[in-house]
């Protein structure tokens, strides 16, 4: 005997997971609920939904056919949400171009996309005129348009978004088709190479959805509740916002959409729209609390998710001062992204401030369907003791397939039936993971993995130094052995023995293994970055390899 | 250009949606949290997730293989709990038997779902006594026993639960398989004919966890968190405990199962355990707030969902002045079965409490991913005006395809794309649906359609109405007529005249139509019943249709 399927015939069974099933119901329950787009607009979710019907029935009507690709330019809008639903309710695929690409990347990842429309705001035609002339085939495009001026360009203009709105019908009528249609497509750039496509179908983002939401319940802390106010503060190009919009308009809240990102105006739509419920990247949030208008604002009901980097604890001990319910998050553009959330657990509720901290500084517990395994290179799981290293696997049912005809670079993400994250972390009894690592980064030593992060967070901590960088480098010995590379603070004078003193206390009291501590130290001008702003460790290993070893 | 899907591989996107991955992670991150059985035992999850893997390896020693059935005949206990999840995580499918029917319908359902094995509690043995001669084939017999007597039976025990998994493997490999797989089947009971198997596979009972999760991130009522403690008080053999079950481990929180229900024991569970969110029938309740037990309990921390039938707001009151969080829920054996909840939206949270409760009084607003529709003959949709009456259709993604081997009933069930429930609702302004009848029971007259369960509840306030039923007769002109028969209270005389006049000062007030005041008053000395105890209203109108025609 074998397993009994049920058929999942159309009549019947055959529900398919599509994103426009998302919509309807939070329409229909909460009509007159706001969305809200900076200091422009405000519309209802019933006007959402009436001028989604438009937009997919005028990007119809201008040749958008099932299968075919429209691209976004745009600031975080309400426009910008209208797409997330209605393109991929076309069948379409949504592509959000990343607007801080320089424009020769966004010219690779327009053709690579095979984008058909170009929904563009006037802000960004001056990167679209440099290359327009290389786009192929000739796109036609919807401007996006905040100034009511017509815009000074030489570009070929279709329409306005708001002219094809007004032309369209409010109640076009969405298909049904498979669940795994693509629904959205956008590029990741690493340190090197050409920018990586990664996409999503409408089973996926619905799935994504429940997870994130089941994960969201939370304890009381960091819980998401139909009462909240959200706005995000990742932007929407950037894997659909971490898909909270659509989470947000599943639970029927108010949504906010903050258009450019400069701390003042948040923290006045914080305070005006009585925001409760956001999210953002390290940086943002420094921005914020750093802003002398961040007095005037109460952050006393704000819960913040903190992704994208790891949240240091004291900035998180910063946002807590002010009463901000803060918590880190996990994930990449490869999975969706959400894999974890550093939510307390209830016994921990009681817990000192400082000791809740610690926790949610942690990259987290994997989201309800999130597999996570720390594997060591035969992908045995590694004991979960908090200081294990090992690299993160996982498998959900919302990580991108590959990357966009890329067959190498997928064959590299998926191995032994998992993604390899490329991070190195570590579990702790309780199940929380902390990421240590990039793979790429870390240092093997004689067996050993020294945690470059690490080492540069302690180094970092000398009065004497203003930026660190530790790379590994090879030992005919031991493999690799570290590296320490340092920019002394102004009128600053320390050697490289007082740093490894500095390091080798740190040995005694048990914090690093004193294989950890770096041979060698250069004092140095300037750490080597990339693009944007990142370290750039690869040049880092290039340079100094040769220089250690002509030393 | 046709749409363009994405391939689902088994080592990449192939995540198939299986109840096994719903397990995983609440064991890890909260390996010590507690799962209760009555007075009988108490063990943590870790210890559930080595029984799941015991009982798994335990039955596919006794020769259970993908595709076979396992019926189980208990109460509700941690080893149901270990079965909804160890059963279908093989690939079987689990059969809840109903406890509650007759032998002879217990003998029908285990014959017709072709069942291998069953689990049976020693309590049950004297039904298999009565009908084991004639199950087809002869089934492997597993003892549940909370006595600790060896059982005095003729029957051939193959083994008892407890030495099946001691003998068993807790860390048993359960495998992938398609998330198609028929996981569980059970029997509805109509007021005629045979009962009906329904079945649902692993992807539905996956999606309805996460369906309901998200409705019930409530609005700061009605809400399911991680530090509430869950006790069902609706069986598990009856539509999987409304799969709350399986909600309530992916959350982590602590579980009580009770065993049989007497009102005294479910109390003393609900102040011991510090209970705070269940689910049950009005019945149900109305037994523990009568109980003299109930003033030494605290049930101001008590969330209940209630549904199997409408909430009478006379009890939603009672209950409420006790601080019980209360509120209806919608559903039925088809629909896996949670379609709707009635909690309040954040606005209503500032209404007086008899507003209030006449909302949480509702059938409720649909949950995530549950398109819901009142429509009339033609499957148009009806106003939402809270008073045009039709049925109600249903889509969702945890709907059952269709009656086990009975193509006949699984025709009726499904047309025109939907699932045709059966039941007459209207739904309000705000998208709450309420049920005011069966489609059966509704009477059809001139083109209007009247609820004959209002026309009782109208009767029934007549102070010398014991009881009453409505049933609709054919009738040429009209098309149907209503009937009213009812049985007086001891020593109260009151005519026809009077009954019809006591309806006629609602008609006036504009509650019901004219058209709805029945032609007839018969009274009767009992209203024909079914067996489990509700009117027969089959049997009333084929009855009264003859006499009525006669005189």
């Amino acid at each position: 005997m074998s397993i009994k399927t049920i058929e999942r015939t159309p009549s019947a069974y055959g529900y398919p997971l599509l994103i426009k099933n998302l919509l309807d119901n939070p329409v229909r329950q909460f009509p007159n609920q706001e969305i809200v787009y900076g200091d422009f607009k405000r519309q209802s979710y019933q006007e959402t939904r009436e001028r989604i019907g438009r937009l997919a029935s005028g990007l119809a009507g201008l040749g958008v056919r099932p299968g075919d690709t429209v691209a976004v330019m745009d600031w975080d809008s309400h426009r910008y949400l209208e797409c997330f639903f209605a393109v991929p309710m076309l069948g379409a695929v949504l592509h959000t171009v990343n607007i801080r690409l320089s424009p020769e990347q966004i010219l690779y990842t327009i053709n690579h996309a095979e984008d058909d429309v170009i929904l563009v705001n006037t802000e960004f035609l001056p990167i679209l005129e440099i290359i327009r002339d290389r786009i192929e085939p000739v796109k036609k495009l919807v401007l996006l348009d905040d100034t009511g001026q017509p815009p000074a360009t030489r570009l070929d203009i279709s329409t306005e978004y708001e002219d094809l709105l007004a032309a369209g019908d409010p109640a076009y009528k969405f298909p049904d088709f498979s669940e795994d249609a693509r629904a959205t497509t956008f590029y990741t750039t690493g340190t090197t190479g050409l920018p990586k496509g990664v996409y999503f179908s409408h089973r996926q983002l619905v799935l994504h959805t429940f997870g994130v939401m089941a994960a969201l319940m939370g304890t009381g802390q960091g819980r998401f509740n139909r009462d909240d106010v959200y706005l995000p503060i990742t932007p929407m190009f950037h894997v659909h916002a971490w898909g909270i919009p659509y989470v947000a308009t599943v639970l029927g809240v108010k949504q906010v959409y903050p258009g450019r990102y400069i701390p003042e105006h948040l923290l006045h739509l914080i305070e005006r729209e009585n925001v409760t419920f956001s999210h953002c990247v390290p940086t943002i949030l420094q921005m914020l609390l750093s802003s002398p208008q961040v007095d005037e604002t109460d952050l006393s009901r704000w819960k913040v998710i903190i992704g994208g980097a790891a949240l240091p604890q004291a900035l998180a001990k910063q946002a807590r001062d002010r009463g901000v319910d803060i918590f880190a998050a996990y994930g990449m553009s490869e999975t969706c992204p959400i894999l974890t959330f550093a939510q307390l657990k209830p016994h921990m509720l009681d817990w000192d401030e400082d000791r809740q901290l610690e926790i949610r500084c942690k990259t987290g517990l994997p989201v309800p369907m999130v597999e996570l395994r720390v594997v060591d290179d035969a992908m045995n799981d590694l004991p979960h003791d908090g200081k294990t290293p090992g690299e993160v696997v996982v498998r959900a049912p919302w990580l991108t397939q590959g990357y966009l005809k890329d067959p190498r670079h997928s064959e590299a993400l998926w191995r032994g039936g998992y993604l390899h994250t490329g991070d190195i972390g570590v579990i702790d009894a309780e199940g929380y993971l902390k990421i240590t690592d990039r793979l790429k980064d870390v240092i093997k030593t004689g067996g050993e993995w020294i945690s470059s992060l690490e080492l540069e967070d302690l180094i970092l901590k000398h009065p004497a130094v203003a930026e660190a960088a530790v790379v590994g480098l090879p030992d005919l010995k031991w493999g690799e052995r570290p590296l320490a590379l340092v920019v002394l603070r102004p009128e600053r004078e320390v050697d490289e023995a007082a740093i490894r003193a500095w390091l080798q206390n740190f040995a005694d009291q048990g914090v690093i293994s004193k294989w950890g501590i770096p041979d060698r130290v250069l004092f140095i001008e300037a750490i080597p970055k990339t693009s944007v702003g990142k370290l750039n460790k690869k040049a880092m290993r290039e340079q100094y390899a040769t220089l250690i070893q002509a030393g």
